[in-house]
């Protein structure tokens, strides 16, 4: 092993050149895409010798009763859809990068990682007494998800660092406007989850169908 | 967390650049890889311990056994073949995304993740009383499929919102044609799975056949 | 659901444009990367409860004890990194593709992605008495792929259908050559599997290296 | 199956053209997400009815007690994305593919797929007798990684083989220094492992983040 980060950057005193976001997008679409599908594999199929008998029994309540699943799924779904989107948007700014930019879009892509275990253990525990454990876990994700794109745009938008020259300033103080108060929000969402683990889902919820909306909406303009 | 969706939109008046959708491709790309590879998962390897002894015992009766295994394997690999076909085709019309059009895909790609899951289920309970239930779910991730894409093209085609300039009318209407019943025809494979198992899935197998075919063939024409 | 399959077709006589390639490479390269990293699902961590005590006990021997496994993975890797590579080398002669094409390619693709599950079969039953069985599943799924390759490659190929204008006749008559006898050299690997596993795995083994000499070496000449 | 790996490579006297790089990355970039999401099925939820009772019971000791599998994936996390930097700024310098850098990419992208099994066996044995053997193991893993970028590059700049017409020599110069020692670093690593379990993971830990640093901090100049 052994980095040769700079290599490129150094040609040209520190810049590096366009092409390499074409890359950076692809490796981290790739991860968005296999993290957002491996989150179905938590969609078990009961085993048929072990469904109830009876007549309360069989396939359908056990299927009704994996709620916690589905709704955890949806809700990580939406939740790396976002992310994706965001990045996404990112990208249409940021024309350029350097090793740490890499790097803390590493750490972005840590987090998402990490959202089909903090997903499965929420749905497994949403109905036991750790409930709140798990959930501060999950809240716990969610706010590094927020906090690694809050630090990837500060540190690209820092003196116009990594953004293209026909990056539309109105644009970009929107985008930092956007970012600004995630980390604080999700923040709140992993204390509310050490006193009640439904109040922090909630909000979870909330805040995810909030940042799903468009932008307009979401400060009273029109659709 | 903070979504920038339409950061690039409100530049030129709610458009948004040509170069969106090679990322939105890409991500779909990979989702529908990863999916299509998933299902493979399915094929369990049986315990070379828990084979059945005697004349009729061994490897060759318990592979031949999981035939439903394979008969929802085949049937899914090319249901999400063929929703990367159309997608594929679809983004030869549309030239441009939003941030509605992104979420409206995302509910596609929710659908496609979860056929690993629904094809699990029905090759588990084909041979099970539960069948009809199994059927119903399977029949309904179909026809959240068909709705996905029929709401996708509807939105990016209403006034031709998302087409590029040069999509030639005429495919537009023969896209729009293609894609309008086929909600309707996947609601009629749930209704059906609630009566029987067996013909529902006999419908899917048909209608993925027929819909594997060339437009021409369907239409009459020759090949 | 429903295909527009031939839309761009239509427009311009049959032929479908250029940039259809593209989206092709990538979702054939997703599925191929998936499946590729898949096999490594098959190398087991040994449960450290299970290990057997005494002199000759631990971990040691037990990690050895999975040869079948990491040469089973290592056939299938070498396997489907020459498909890979394969198809890459097709793609820099055929520059169109048609329905009918995407369809072949999809079959390939669902050759591709079995090899996880034949890998698996054949690591489990080289050391038990169905090891023929096993054996010849795996050669059949090789005899899928070398088939499905050569399908591929005869429809693109005939009147030069979906070849560039640039590709050159001599190199076109040379991919033919090297696909020809695919097809027809992996059913000797599944008719000798039925009599000695170990002769038909040890074929493949060496067909493998074999095709994955440079060509030039193949046919005799310097490297 | 059959190899045509030099049918462009022909062409023009063993040069093999501009757009194979691209292919390489994007299947690369595949195979690299893959692994760097699968790393992540490491992350148990640990089952309700398993957890412990009594004063120090719950969940939250289950899950801090599983500490060794959040450093082994932090670890590998780590080092799969530093892989993935080098391999984009290889590829910077690098602009041309023949089949044996294809095949030589190939061994990278085995090391890199067997990164999750060592993970998983160091994070299982950490704790155990046999916790020296899964480090030679995992050290083993870091070591291949480091050979197979070696070779490649060796490869690949050798009389500039396959590296673009404007490559800076000094650039060239300053990878080909990069990568020099890191077998026989890895080589230390795994010795070492044979003395003590601690010691080898505490030197990969480090490499890992020497690694990390920009190329000019490592050299001792400043940020």
């Amino acid at each position: 092993m052994g980095a040769s980060g700079e290599a490129a950057g150094e040609k040209a005193g520190g810049r590096a050149d366009t092409a390499d976001t074409a890359r950076l997008e692809a490796f981290s679409d790739g991860v968005f895409a296999v993290a957002i599908t491996l989150l179905a594999l938590d969609l078990h199929v009961p085993a048929p010798d072990m469904l109830p008998h009876g007549p309360h029994g069989g396939l359908v309540p056990v299927l009704l009763g994996q709620w916690p699943v589905y709704l955890a799924y949806g809700l990580s779904f939406l939740t790396i859809l976002i992310m994706w989107i965001n990045h996404h948007n990112l990208f249409r700014l940021i024309r350029r990068t350097d090793h740490l930019f890499l790097l803390l879009n590493g750490l972005l892509l840590l987090s998402v990682t990490t959202v089909p275990f903090a997903t499965s253990l929420l749905a497994t525990y949403l109905r036991e007494p750790d409930k709140r454990v798990a959930q501060v876990v999950y809240s716990a994700v969610s706010l590094a998800l927020a906090t690694a794109f809050n630090r990837m745009w500060a540190y690209a938008s820092h003196d116009r660092r990594l953004l293209g020259p026909d990056a539309d300033e109105r644009m970009v103080r929107g985008v930092t406007q956007a970012y600004r108060f995630g980390p604080l929000i999700y923040s709140v969402t992993v204390v509310l989850a050490l006193l009640s683990a439904e109040a922090s889902l909630a909000l979870c919820i909330l805040l995810a169908l909030f940042f799903a909306l468009p932008r307009r909406v979401r400060r009273g303009g029109g659709p």
